[in-house]
Formats: structure tokens, sequence, C-alpha cells
């Protein structure tokens, strides 16, 4: 099977913020939402529950100490964690913190709002929320 | 801790299924789309990376028996999964059999359009198809 390679729309749409052992962390670049997305390093994953036993273990590993440190650094009433894909076919698990009176609460945020590009200053803060919470993240490849 | 019961909204918009030993397996009220909802049985869950190390594994394990059984049972183009509770608070996990050419292909299901019941013979069908694919299920308490 061909290399692991970030699908073009997540690449297009998202900040890189590491890697942890399986999947890379990506932060969606919408200003709106706290919003990240883990994407499994493997190539071809399209569903969670194709996937071998081991490593849908280790992405459930990921997931929990992603929504654990969003849940420390930014305080949200509520985690919102989805596994869609209907649009971009590669295997990615979108974990949102959601707070009563965000743009699109209580809905859930696709469709809601077009996306509000960070201004560099506050992305990079999130980055670095995200990477002080999560010290076992190394730098992509 | 007081025992578990299935919050009043669910049980409203949901038929029972069965039991897997951790969760509860709803088959939502519409028949646009194949749609089941796991509940852990844990009085109290919301969020599941709050949940214990050994019941997250449960719950990912059932969720992937119920995701197999659904592609299994219904030939879809996709699974969508999700955790939101924005509205419902107790701990719920969707499992959505998506087709290309469904009501709300390729945006996610909530919001889109009101639920229509089932008819009760559709909806036996999809209960019966789901229970022959996991046979572990047990009868609810």
């Amino acid at each position: 099977m061909s290399a692991f390679t970030l699908h073009p729309q997540l690449a297009a749409d998202t900040l890189v913020v590491g890697d942890f052992p399986c999947c890379r962390l990506l932060l969606m670049n919408d200003a709106q939402y706290p919003w990240c997305i883990l994407v499994p390093r493997i190539a071809g994953a399209k569903e969670l529950h194709r996937l071998d036993d081991a490593d849908q273990l280790q992405v459930l590993r990921e997931s929990v100490a992603l929504s654990r440190a969003m849940e420390q650094q930014f305080k949200p009433h509520k985690m919102n964690l989805a596994a869609l894909g209907n649009m971009v076919p590669q295997l990615h698990l979108h974990h949102i913190a959601r707070f009563r009176g965000d743009p699109a609460w209580p809905a859930p945020v696709w469709g809601k709002h077009p996306a509000q590009p960070y201004v560099q200053g506050l992305a990079d803060e999130r980055i670095q929320q995200l990477r002080h919470a999560l010290p076992g993240l190394t730098p992509p490849d």
C-alpha cells in the first residue's frame, strides 16, 4: 500500500499541530470554535471499524487524550466527536469544543456558518495550548 | 450513584433493539436512514473521554460491532459516527448508514429533515436484521 499522505482538502482547511503515535493532529482553520481533527496516518483508511483492533484502540486512546486536553484548555460546555467522511473519504475524527452561545449552538457545526479563518495570533495561541496539554506530540514528518 | 435510566427524549425518539454488555442499542424512529444509537448503561455518563479505560474500550468494541453489522446488513456508502449531546446530555453515540441520494447526502443528517417515523413493518424488519447480525444482544432489562 502507498504511504500516508494527508487528503488535500484536509490540508487546505487546517493547520498542523503535531503527530501522535498513530494520528496527525490538525486544527481546523475556523476561529469560531476550537475544532481539532485527528487523522490516522494509515494509508487508505476510511472507516474506524475497518482498522485492525490495535489501531482502533490506539485511535481511541489518542482521541480521549485530545478530548481531555481540549476540555482542560478551552473549558467547553460539551465536546462533540464525529467521524463522517461523506465528502472527504480519508478517515478523520472531528473533536469540537462547543459553548452555549457559539455560532451554531446547539446544532452541530457542519453547514451552519462559513469558516472564519484565524488571524495568525489566535491560531498560534490555540496550537501552543494544545501542544502544552499534549507533551507527547511530535513534529510531523 | 442512581441506576441507569434512558433519557426520556431518547426513549421518545427510538425503538429498543437490545442490550450489549455495556450499551443499550436503539433504532432511531426515522425511516429516512438506518440510524442506530448506542447508550452506555452507566448512570450519569456524559462524555466518552470521562469514562474509565475499561468502559471506553467496551464502548469502542460495541460501536465497532454495530458499525460492521450495519455495513453488512444495509450496504451503505459510508457510516457516520458521532457523539454530540448538545441537546440530550446523556452519553449516546449515533451510528448512521449513509447513502448517496439519501435525503441529507452528503451533509450530516441533523437538522436537515424532520424525522419520518417508521410504519411498523419496516421498523420490525430493520430490528430483526440488526438482531440477526448481532447475536450477542440480549433483551433489555
